[in-house]
């Protein structure tokens, strides 16, 4: 048969020689990140949930009741939002941060937010015990440096149009700084394909877990876009092997400041966490 | 907050005035495709098995045998390949479709073959149970009128760079011939990501489920293009809710003609299937 | 400095061993295509126009009389329309084809139409200087061969997902066959920018121009989708180097059967032709 | 004619609400930036020039010499790097920050400089007279904000994988902030095909001319990746109206610590500025 024309996923040995810390070859075992009593890439999938963004002390509140009595594992909230336009609700900031603090020590949940700004970095990581990096701040150099020198787990969701490799690069900047605790998010890439928000691509799971150590978890709230749409994709996911996902809720998520359109109901949440407790062990 | 940029779905009534016949506002129940004994889009996965291209008689039934003996439904078996360049090799033609009839007929399968050319189709429909109308095919709309107007079950697979809408509206070229026996097989798209030789679109499932009563099913094998990856993207196929999926197999994968990377072992395929039994309702 | 991760473009060398007859190395001198009176690949360019569908005898009269007056050189006009949903107007057919026939004849002008169907070759070509193999139909490989038997230029279009080397082993199909008469066209891709139609690729020239002997002309109509920004691609076209243009008009754009909204109004297509005139060499 | 599937784009009514101060509507007239003597959007296209690093003292000496005898405008120069990986040479910082404004001063040419921090902000504006923002920083809000609080001219790149409205969103950030000097920067998009670096997106400099009243500039050298690519996309830009181009240039391009292969010769440089002179009015 004569060589083909379609490219045949690189062999192990084509890894790209700027991979160093974050590849297989360098770190063979996986990494599990702890986060308080949960760890993430253990075997066992973590669910994170939670409000796109954190409005008021009652709206965090409620939401993590929700997660924790749903046996979930992280709460998330927004504090700092990255908006396409200047005129949206930008989030709450440090009075967020408070609200989120408080309402995850409140059920006992480890949190996590976004981090935008390298100059926010150490306030941030002083009050959640996450810090997530957005998508549009994948390759913002100088905030992945600034997160790889605090002791903090990092989440680092993937560029909306970035490759694997360029993913696994950010995250090798996380690493070189002294931070090796690190999960991947894959989220959902753009395509030309319109009928959903992006292209949630659930094989990088299983490129990235052949080319790295690091645990990989899934978003499909911001995959999709469309609430009724998640929890199948949560389910595609942990089939796929996801060591976990991270879905948005909103106790009324038509009035919702951001995101609302795919945040789940907190009954659409209940409902899904039940069934899934019926697939993954015992907790 | 002001609207945002992000394309949101169209709601339901925002489906193009071009679809009739193919959507759930003509034909609100799930349309179930009957193939000999089996029922594509009765709730109950399906699974199509079998080489890339028939290659020889000893080939073709030992492939038979093991979709037979795995519990699987339909054999599938490439007699005319559409081949990038004009040097690969271009199927067997009129003889392998013989051998893919009699190797079905031997263990009690129905059949599955691509037809490239509306000159073929009536030859074809003679021969095997399930007409295929591969990818670069999709919109070739003097096929898609000839494969209308036979009274077999038609396999539509999506354009590697069509929209959900265009593909329905392929779909309904074919309705509107007379022929409702459609299922639509998602594949993969092309993306800039090149990790895989195209990218999974799951969610296209989730999207077709409200637009369309046709049964939806999942070619894990070319959307990944790496055997070690297709039975972690079936068990996510199935996860989502697809009608079946359609894998490639091979008894020595590094000497097919055709798409070895992406064939698993006789094996690897047993291994997958028995594992699917498990999380399948009873046969 | 360590390795990059981009992609950098292939060295010449590295040309996919299944492209042959189109190549450089096969054939280092350009291939000049001729049609009548008309050179496509001479250095000079070309411009072909006309109606995206010939619709009535008036209409397609008085497109052959401004592209005749206009200095442009060869008239195009669609029989047989390949469109997305089998309701569109599907095109007048063998009757469009004798009135696009007696058009060119009337003005002097050599003409093109697109064949759909392997079926239609031989008739289309008695009636027609330029066949045209469309963007949907660039993977047709039975129409590909046929038009490959036949002694007529082909005008082969981009497929709207299709990288280079795709679109050349596209060409090599025909060449094979003995043809080698083969204009390629580009006409744009599809990305995730909505704003155009599609995303005119013109780097695609410059490629093709070292790849390839063989000519290479642009569709800026297509690409688009606006008539209104037809013009001032046509001239980057040039500038970069294409060996000629192929846009579309129409007496009265906004009744057109197909494609209106990108087609040239006669008094624009008279000042775009006229303020090319000025940068090309003398006729 | 039945409503076709085909995105047509959006009428000038359809902006985004969120877009205000950028747009025609709210700012009828074109925006000219000036720049010392130079002015951006005048008409007359401007070229930017010089190397994708700053080197040494010696080599953007040599560089600046080069574009200001070429009568090019405006000196670029890279001191702080923006690399995929943490390993490649991140540019000489404050360093070559000086250097470049003492090579700019000695030639008389204004100078530009990509600003990667907000805390490299201020001074960074004291040294050059242009503040680039790159691309993957063109959604970092951060950074917007902080460019939009200096009176400095700021030269927006666009993100590989935003859209145009979401581009022009980024610019909103700057306007909100109290400065409208702000040039776009088209540079190529992220695409399926790889035969190019990015895939040039001219028909953008089109669509934004309906809806800014920003001056757009091409960069041709991101663009395509390969040097010789360059002078056609270059003239590329020109006829479709660009107000001008940005070019790397290097005195040896395969010595370059960054961007070696795109980056014209000096000699390439002269002979295409020599040409451009040609078709540009009179300085």
């Amino acid at each position: 048969m004569p060589a083909g024309f379609f490219c045949v996923p690189k062999p192990y040995s084509a890894m790209p020689s700027n991979l160093k810390l974050v590849t297989r070859a360098h770190h063979p075992s996986d990494t599990i990140v702890e986060v308080g009593p949960v760890c993430v890439g253990s075997g066992e999938p973590v669910m994170i949930a939670g409000p796109c963004s954190v409005e008021s002390r009652e709206q965090i509140f409620v939401c993590a009741e929700h997660v924790s009595s749903a046996g979930a594992h992280v709460l998330r909230g927004g504090c700092f939002k990255p908006r396409t336009s200047p005129y949206a609700f930008q989030g709450l900031g440090y009075a967020g941060l408070e609200l989120l603090r408080d309402a995850g020590a409140a059920y006992g949940l480890p949190t996590i937010t976004e981090v935008m700004d390298a100059g926010d970095v150490d306030a941030v990581a002083e009050h959640v015990d996450i810090l997530q990096i957005g998508s549009r701040n994948m390759q913002n150099f100088t905030l992945l440096r600034k997160v790889g020198q605090v002791q903090k787990p990092v989440l680092l969701k993937r560029g909306m149009m970035s490759s694997i490799d360029e993913w696994l690069a950010a995250a090798e900047y996380i690493l070189a700084e002294g931070n090796s605790e690190v999960i991947l998010c894959e989220r959902g890439i753009r395509t030309f394909e319109t009928s959903t928000r992006n292209t949630l691509d659930l094989s990088a799971v299983l490129v990235l877990r052949e080319r790295t150590h690091l645990p990989v978890v899934v978003d499909p709230s911001h995959a999709c876009g469309v609430r009724r749409w998640v929890p199948a994709l949560t389910r595609a996911a942990l089939a796929v092997g996801a060591d976990g996902v991270m879905v948005e809720i909103h106790p009324s998520p038509d009035e919702a400041l951001s995101d609302g359109a795919q945040s789940l109901t907190l009954a659409m949440f209940d409902e899904l966490a039940a069934d899934l407790r019926w697939t993954r062990p015992a907790a």
